[in-house]
């Protein structure tokens, strides 16, 4: 393809975003200025289209349609002085406004980075936060930032867009300012610019005390460190391909061993896997349809207010994708490295483009498989390579790394790297964080949260007519000493295909070793004799904390759940909505689920939420060592053996006796 | 140190091998036949003349001792006339046994690789073997190959050393056997050296029918597979260290960066990790005594007769030292690598050194800490570079690669990497192998089973003087709506020190992310005014699924719970004992913690059981891809903050503008 003619699932060109936001621009008339553009964006083409067009044919498709597949773009628009949001569909292929639409929602837009510029700037110069600051001695406002939290849902606003602002000091330039959070939280509506309160993190039935703010400071920059008090021994590790990558991208798609990748991004999910498929002999198989992190949540445990609304939906409220930073070469990534930048816009519709925001590239991870023959048959050891497709987010003081890992053996993987900065908060003389959270610092308080994170995977295991099963492994009923378990060692699998929704939303549970498993009923492994699939397991599921009647559980249902099983609808894809800020009903999964529906050999959707729990250490300060989790997708009777027995072990191949390859 | 005057810990050299088994022999006489050596080790001198040694006096300690640390050996000598156990302790240092035992116990020693390889020998002249074998077809006996399990106990035989021999067919020199396996099973005296019976592996109730071998061959070796059929397009990774490594030996005390770790190694546990510190500013802190792989069991589910007896303790019945495999540049590690040889002996007390068996390298694992400044004021990110001390080793069809991590933030990590072939039963036609095992390939089956791998670690975090408690992570009590959980979000830490052997033994709870913490209470943090400590972390942690009365429990009852605490007492080391082949009686864990014993504030050890369920899948055959579990160590409250905040980043070290370093 040429840049003519994108692929059907190619994010918006800055180019087709200066298109549309013409169009836009051209058919709203003067009220110009009351109006940002929330989301400019692709709108993905209907599945039976794209299918068609990959060749992947269903019977509710045909190839005539690949041709005629209409390049639109979704724009929101809202109009910051009515409070009003306006869809449209703008076609680029027509050069006109298809569709023009005033949703009445129950929440609101997500949030542009040039809006919380915005914010900091007008919080500034608000005279109720100078006093404030004022009171705690603090004249210089420059010194003053602002992470501006949302509400989470707030009781009589939420026709208002509003943020919570968490403030804090810096004592000199490039100080670390989460050292020195101030104890006072504006309550600021984004769409007026102005803040309409000030509140306070006391406690239920008590009067507030603005807590003194913590002035130790705590450096990591290595310039405040100092260069003769930074580790002087690690000597070099040269990571090099010097015959160049083993992979080859036609477009955004992406070809390397068997498998193939359609690398799609937005300003929401940011990295938007599409039409994973691995070569299996001589036929390409299909296994995704569209695979990306659709939400997240992080709950804070501290029931204080201003503590309680702490629950940041990232994705929806904070737009993952426009986070994204730019890769830095040998720092973010070693070795030989593919970059793609991507283009979001501004609240204004002007794109930005984000250079070297995803990272493709190739690791060695290690032993693949190996066998020695203990009577003297030699021994065999095979490396295993993955291909890592990845991109990194700062969400105000967090940061998550995010990677996709593909295997020679047919896995699939994607790691959550959380690293950054705590959310930190200032502790009276004397007060104990406990048992809510750790004290850091001097009368700083790292507050102890969870993170879930909740992978969309629209599978297509050999067809789109896939079911999801339930797996564990249980102990045999019958007692020690029964002829059927004479030793008690008995135990075994038992494996349950969910039939609709309502029995698909599950648990996990550790006590059985459960996985679930995506498979295709109508295609049978020629040795197992079972239906081919892929399981899903992951290590980190930690279930949600907060109450299920809670404010967490009514935004993030979610997280409620570990897994979730839905029949494929077009424009599904937000599990907690997508005004998911202060969304103040049922949004997503729960309206999505609210009837039972079948969900057995269908076109069915995953929503798997996975995460970590984070108890604050001591050690996570002045910046956090990465703590990581994630989740695996393995074949599992989906090949008719190890389909990496092909991968030559390296002694094999008398030209690479020194180095992989 | 030079090679005269070894380091306490520091293993028998061959040269002190011989030297003791001439002491032995001189002493034996003429009975000699009859006499095997089961095991020659290092009697690991008292702890508390090794803490002075160290320099980490203890009150009842003095530095005078270290003069004086007698260089011992312990020798354990098997009549197989008699089936008697000889305890002897030598002193090299004295030239003389200075002990000889013999002690009653209710179990065997391990076994010899060379024991393995004589019964090998054996079962193939065995007429009753070569009669089974006619019945199934099979008149070449050199190419029957035997697998020698263990019975784990017998109902009347205990008094003899048996195995019960999982046979497999070669249909060519280099065949992968497991794909034929033969379903007779010799019954075998290791002592006598002779087949007793044949077993078959009939369910309850039921007459045996030997099945047909499965004939169906299934390769992985590169000559069969081909290599017009091998993967053409892997580019070659280099990975170099041009200026060399970052870490310096002196004898087997290795330095890197901060660390401190003392490199032991014996015949049963391999690796053992002494004297493990961290230097913190100017203070050498002492974390870890002793660290190692103590035992491991691996129960499968199958109730029938034959495979309800696997349930292999590889480190106690087979010496997963010995079974330590030499490896090999560029396959088993890549990088510059630094390797250490191992020394074991034979039945007949030969030393065997095994070269390369231990690999010292550097890795690159990605980023250690990042953030960025979403106001403009840069980011910063660094590289993790980990210390990988690791050996491979081969127990009969299995393969597992064990890897100690140290990491540049304080954290310790141990993962198991399991690979290798499965181990297989013949299934009759149409039998179907479920709800036990998996086809693997036609009348192939691959039954289910778990691995339990359980860690002794011997702490001493800032002194021997050591406290463990259970962090779990809860819901608040209240309900939502109530003023002190308003929004529902509530929920806390909570810490219960152990006071007891008794209320230690604990278990995993995902549900509650529980972790433990290993403290000083002693020695508060600055900050957070808690005791200093290490939270040890796994998410592996599968119950055992055997029943708390089956075989199993009684013989691995350290797999029953996660966790154990107990007080340190010499010579306590092996968790299932040390005799552990047929045991048939209470051994480690149960008879030290017969008695409830104070754990609290004292030198403890502790035994944490992880692992994973192995759900066979058909793409684990003809070769298993790694499949990988494991645990960590993280400072928590240990130090005054991020310990790793001196490591530069890539970009502020102006020469490694383009490598790490």
């Amino acid at each position: 393809m040429t840049a003519d003619t994108p692929h059907p699932l190619d994010p918006l060109s800055a180019i087709e975003i200066k298109q549309v936001v013409s169009i836009v621009q051209k058919a709203r008339g003067d009220d110009d200025t009351h109006y940002i553009f929330s989301s400019v964006s692709l709108l993905e083409p209907p599945k039976d289209q794209v299918l068609a067009y990959l060749g992947w044919n269903t019977p509710s498709s045909s190839s005539s349609i690949s041709n005629t597949i209409e390049r639109e773009a979704k724009v929101v628009l809202l109009d910051r002085l009515s409070s009003k949001i306006h869809e449209l569909v703008v076609s680029l292929t027509k050069g006109a406004i298809t569709r023009w639409d005033h949703p009445m929602v129950k929440g609101q837009p997500g949030l542009h980075m040039d809006e919380m510029d915005e914010a900091q700037h007008h919080i500034r110069v608000s005279q109720r936060v100078i006093d404030e600051c004022a009171k705690l001695g603090i004249s210089d406002m420059s010194m003053v930032y602002a992470d501006t939290w949302t509400v989470s849902r707030h009781k009589t606003k939420n026709n208002m867009r509003l943020s919570q602002v968490l403030l804090y000091l810096r004592t000199s330039k490039n100080d670390n300012m989460y050292a020195h959070p101030l104890d006072f939280y504006p309550i600021y509506d984004f769409n007026s610019c102005k803040v309409i309160d000030i509140e306070y993190a006391q406690p239920p039935d008590s009067e507030h005390t603005v807590r003194d703010v913590p002035m130790m400071n705590r450096q990591y920059l290595p310039e405040q460190i100092g260069a003769k008090n930074l580790r002087q021994d690690i000597k070099p590790i040269h990571i090099t391909q010097p015959d160049g990558v083993s992979f080859k991208f036609t477009g955004r798609d992406l070809n390397w061993q068997k498998w193939g990748i359609q690398i799609g991004f937005n300003y929401r999910e940011g990295l938007v896997l599409y039409n994973i498929r691995y070569k299996d002999g001589n036929d390409t198989r299909p296994l995704i349809y569209r695979l990306s992190l659709a939400e997240m949540v992080v709950p804070y445990g501290h029931p204080s207010k201003i503590f309680n609304r702490k629950m940041a939906l990232d994705v929806g409220e904070f737009n993952v994708g426009a986070m994204t930073n730019s890769l830095q070469m040998n720092c973010d990534c070693v070795g030989s490295i593919h970059y793609l930048d991507a283009v979001v816009c501004d609240m204004h519709g002007v794109p930005r483009t984000i250079a070297n925001a995803i990272c493709v590239h190739e690791e060695d991870v290690g032993i693949l498989q190996k066998h020695t023959d203990p009577r003297g048959h030699g021994s065999y050891s095979t490396r295993s390579r993955r291909l890592v497709i990845s991109q990194i987010i700062t969400a105000a003081n967090y940061d998550y790394g995010m990677y996709y890992y593909f295997y020679q053996d047919g896995t699939i993987q994607y790691e959550i790297k959380a690293t950054g900065e705590l959310n930190t908060h200032a502790l009276s003389k004397d007060e104990s964080p406990h048992p809510y959270g750790t004290q850091i610092s001097p009368q700083l308080n790292g507050q102890h949260h969870q993170h879930h994170f909740c992978m969309r995977i629209d599978p297509m295991v050999d067809g789109t007519a896939n079911s999801v099963a339930q797996v564990d492994l249980v102990p045999s009923d019958l007692p020690t000493g029964h002829p059927g378990n004479d030793f008690g060692n008995g135990f075994y699998l038992t494996t349950t295909i969910f039939d609709d929704t309502d029995s698909a939303k599950t648990m996990a549970d550790a006590s059985k070793g459960r996985t679930w498993k995506i498979i295709n009923e109508a295609k049978l492994n020629p040795y197992s004799h079972e239906p081919v699939g892929y399981t899903l397991v992951s290590p980190h599921t930690p279930p949600l904390l907060p109450k299920p009647d809670s404010l967490v559980a009514q935004r993030a249902t979610f997280a409620t759940k570990t897994l979730w099983v839905t029949p494929y609808v077009d424009d599904q894809l937000y599990p907690a909505g997508f005004y998911c800020i202060q969304s103040h009903e049922p949004m997503g999964l729960p309206v999505w689920t609210k009837e039972n529906q079948s969900v057995r050999n269908k076109d069915v959707v995953l929503y798997f939420t996975f995460g970590l729990n984070h108890v604050v250490r001591v050690e996570d300060f002045p910046i956090m060592p990465v703590e990581s989790c994630g989740f695996t997708l393995r074949p599992n009777g989906f090949f008719a053996g190890n389909p990496a027995i092909d991968v030559p072990p390296i002694n094999y191949l008398e030209k690479a006796s020194c180095h992989i390859g």
